[in-house]
């Protein structure tokens, strides 16, 4: 399977600097169209991603873990561009409860983002330029159908699990929709199967503030050697808030000054949140293309597993056979635990063996990716009944 | 008194274009500064008001209404600039709890705003040049010193009662700390005693959007012949979030698209609460100053009252005869219903006679300016009760 794959570039703005050798790419060509929700048929086209561990002979203890909106398939390893530790550590590794010891982990860069997959950021072979906001809107369905041509290359019947978190969680939801048959078990976490009002608000105000910065040039940044950091990072300011808690803020932050005890009665970043915050909005233009950030908005916005249904959420899981267990946390308010509540309902509704645990923490909509004990705990038990349910032995 | 009166000229954006002989203005020459917590005395400086009704003859009937962040003082008067009705016309009016024919209705400008009073687009007198980022930072407590130098100047030693929601409840809640004889009655909305470090992220995300603006210019954008529009309508956008709830969002809009059923796959505003959002934006830029929000935002966040007591926010109310009516709103996340019940606590640690109304609604921080029965026959009856109190009979 080795001629399939090769060790690709990371797209998006770094597309321009150094060569980052750091994902698996499997290559689509012409003949293997994307079929994407839109309409367009994306094609040729390529999907980055890692793996960790190893694909057991009968090929049943794979894992395919759904990345959020700005993270990537970098789960367990350094990031190839912060230099940071992999970004669900808490949840994938040796002895973690996606144990790459006892499983083979997959995790692939969303099609439409900026770490080796196909996004604005790729060249349109039909122009030889760079897609910017040609790149067709992508929906989570369409995510979810080029990481089912992946699994397919793979030589992957059927999942073991389907795990992630916020857009990763919709993705799973998406899989166990699209998919009944090749998802034994599946964890949406902190998500939902639509985009509330609130949400879509929020994500809209991050697109405008990305749009209003000249240097965005409607989309075609790269071509003129600009890159609107200005307005990623107030929409990542944005988006930042919504991430933690009130409570979490508060406990953080609160007042406290920065580096001083008097106010300075100026504009600076007095507070500590202010600093803190004006360095997630610094840091995160480093790392990812604003033009992605269009579109990965855009596709949560679109998401809504009833609306395919007849409006009907119930119809959309009836007759599954796939074991769920939902996760939400008492203090997300980006995706309260309302959404999670409404997910459970409707598999009950569909007559799916289904376990729901919400978490009691203040931290937020982040905790799914913090080192929350209960959730690990949770998530080590749930996947460990499954396996068992499997047949999978705890050796390899 | 009418020699230190002058119909003013609305300051701010729109000094450049027409006239706008709508306000009554109070000078206050070089020997009479205002002392800024900042240590600057400004001076001259000019507070832009608006009055209702008519003043008893033992000036016993005057009530104070303080404005929030981007409102006025037009609270029952056609606005000069948007032509639209007065800003608080639930509340204000003939026959209305703040009844224009049984009380004075007062209403200024805050300093540092931009319609009419001194702010950031005021000409520094020592320059000849428009103050922009060299306008002083000010505070509430400034706004509250400021209020009080007009009240003087119109000969009223005690006022009736003082009234405003969010911003301007911060200005009540001042107004009794700072001049607990002045205050009969006071009645502060939808606010808190400081501001939250959430709620500073959101201000702190509203000037970073502002400021990420090209077109601002580092505040000199006038000179320039420019304007931060795109900067501040995104300021605007995200400010507007929190003044409504989740639920109030998906009541009003929910997932509903603009004028058609199916997605364009584009980044228009496919969403109904997306035009909305742009609408609010857009609107907002024509009657507001870039750099008065950045003032405005700064004095909130620096708001805490307890912090100038030594961390004891009950010593700030100890001893106070004021009569008090606090009011939130169940689902108001901006200043949720636990601030105002932290200020209740403090008064009734003081021994303040204090009534409190949390008021049931799904309309968020945005309702003390909407048309809610039941929080306006609270007000009605609060300031009824207070009038029977301070002897103030039914006519004039």
């Amino acid at each position: 399977m080795m001629n399939v794959h090769s060790k690709g570039q990371v797209a998006g703005e770094r597309a321009h600097e150094a060569d980052h050798p750091s994902s698996l790419v499997a290559h689509f060509g012409p003949d293997q169209p994307l079929r994407l929700d839109c309409g367009v048929d994306l094609a040729p086209f390529q999907i980055a991603y890692q793996t960790y561990g190893t694909l057991n002979a009968d090929k049943s203890n794979a894992i395919l873990v759904c990345h959020a909106l700005t993270m990537d398939q970098h789960l367990a390893n350094v990031h190839p561009i912060t230099g940071k530790p992999g970004g669900w550590l808490t949840l994938v590794g040796p002895g973690k409860p996606i144990d790459t010891e006892r499983y083979f982990v997959i995790c692939s860069n969303v099609i439409g983002s900026c770490m080796g997959s196909t996004g604005p950021a790729s060249t349109n072979p039909a122009t030889g330029r760079l897609w910017g906001l040609d790149f067709p809107v992508i929906t989570i369905p369409d995510m979810v159908r080029a990481q089912a041509m992946l699994i397919d290359r793979l030589g992957i019947d059927k999942l073991f699990s389907v795990v992630g978190g916020s857009m990763g969680g919709m993705q799973v939801l998406q899989w166990t929709v699209a998919y009944p048959d090749r998802v034994f078990s599946a964890m949406p976490i902190a998500c939902a199967t639509r985009h509330s009002a609130q949400n879509i608000a929020f994500h809209e105000l991050g697109r405008q503030a990305v749009m209003a910065d000249p240097d965005w040039a409607h989309g075609r940044y790269f071509e003129n050697g600009l890159h609107p950091h200005r307005g990623l990072a107030v929409a990542r300011m944005a988006a930042h808030i919504t991430y933690l808690s009130d409570a979490a803020l508060h406990r953080k932050f609160g007042r406290r000054m920065q580096d001083r005890e008097l106010p300075t009665f100026s504009f600076d970043a007095d507070f500590q949140v202010e600093s803190y915050l004006r360095y997630q909005g610094s840091s995160f233009v480093e790392r990812f293309d604003a033009n992605s950030y269009l579109y990965l908005t855009r596709a949560m916005d679109y998401f809504d597993i009833a609306a395919d249904h007849d409006g009907v959420l119930a119809a959309a899981f009836r007759g599954t056979q796939t074991r769920f267990c939902v996760v939400s946390f008492t203090s997300d308010w980006l995706f309260p635990t309302a959404e999670s509540r409404a997910i459970v309902h409707a598999l009950n509704a569909g007559g799916a063996r289904v376990s729901f645990a919400e978490i009691e923490t203040d931290k937020g909509h982040d905790a799914f990716l913090l080192d929350e004990p209960e959730f690990i705990d949770i998530a080590h038990a749930f996947l460990q009944s499954a396996a068992t349910a499997r047949g999978l032995g705890r050796g390899h």
